[in-house]
């Protein structure tokens, strides 16, 4: 029988905010995003349910799930990780289609499924899995570098762990800048009983 | 930097299904179960969205937030356990809201947040969260043992880690009582890279 681990609080400040403004998964810098139970109102992952895709081998491509991948947190800390495993300057967020970028939370990548973040604006995010990096993003980065070669491929071998958590909308809310956020982790997630 | 645990896999089977048909949250025992991305349609639980109650009290009660509380599964182990616990014969998963009864799985209520459940039939539930046993439930099972006083406070203390896990409809489909289902539990639940 396991233990239960203790909660783990972090404070955290949104670095960034980023979303979709064409047809592909390319981000680009906003001072404020609105959230709805459905994600980012006119975003390519808004939705209450998507097809499934190559991240879900066990469904046919093209199963209608419940979207619970609305939206891309990253971290500054895990960004330059790959950036350095990788030999290049720097990632941007917004090249590998983050939505919010977030500091203070060490090891953000590993923020277990069901982990609560409460923005102080109102609006809380539900974790629901570290992200595979793929080489989708490793060529939006490689064009940011014409003179090197591989860095589509290098991309998913580097990043692996460091490519921050997909999240879901659990309340509603408008970000902003600047502002801070509460993160609740347990390690075994247990919802208090009704009073 | 945690280690990533490999997957755990559990090969289940239904041995019972129920669904709600009053105001209360008491079950009764149905032979299939449709489920679709609102939950068990006509289910008191059934929604995308839910209102915060008593188990929220990081939110003002009666806050709207996604629904990832639609159904309740119980195995008959948890359940055995924690009647010894509280010297009753037995507990019956409708008396305190049970839908889908699953037999096969080694502590049940420790599933951690994000497991997925593959039901033969197609429909997928996707973990929530362990549910904390309360009073009403107990107020429920003290019913059918009238010579009995305080089995309502009894419960919540016997059956903690005993009552189950929270989980919502990521696929849609139709359960049929003795179908099989696998359940995939990753301790630290990574995605795959799309391909």
């Amino acid at each position: 029988m396991i233990d239960i681990t203790p909660a783990q609080r972090f404070e955290t400040c949104i670095e960034g905010l980023y979303k979709t403004f064409t047809e592909g998964f390319v981000t680009a810098p906003v001072e404020t995003l609105s959230l709805t139970f459905e994600g980012i109102p006119g975003d390519r992952h808004a939705g209450f349910t998507r097809p499934s895709g190559g991240r879900e081998p066990w469904y046919t491509r093209g199963t209608e799930i419940r979207n619970e991948r609305q939206i891309t947190i990253l971290s500054p800390d895990d960004l330059a990780e790959a950036a350095k495993g990788m030999e290049i300057d720097r990632i941007e967020p917004e090249w590998i289609g983050g939505n919010i970028l977030l500091s203070g939370v060490p090891d953000l990548s590993y923020l277990p499924a069901g982990t609560l973040i409460y923005f102080e604006s109102g609006a809380t995010l539900a974790v629901q899995a570290m992200n595979g990096p793929c080489r989708f993003s490793g060529a939006e980065i490689a064009k940011h570098y014409p003179g090197r070669e591989g860095l589509d491929l290098l991309f998913p071998k580097v990043a692996r762990r460091l490519r921050g958590v997909l999240a879901w909308v659990e309340k509603p809310g408008t970000l902003r800048i600047g502002e801070t956020a509460r993160i609740q982790v347990l390690e075994q997630w247990i919802y208090p009983a009704a009073e």
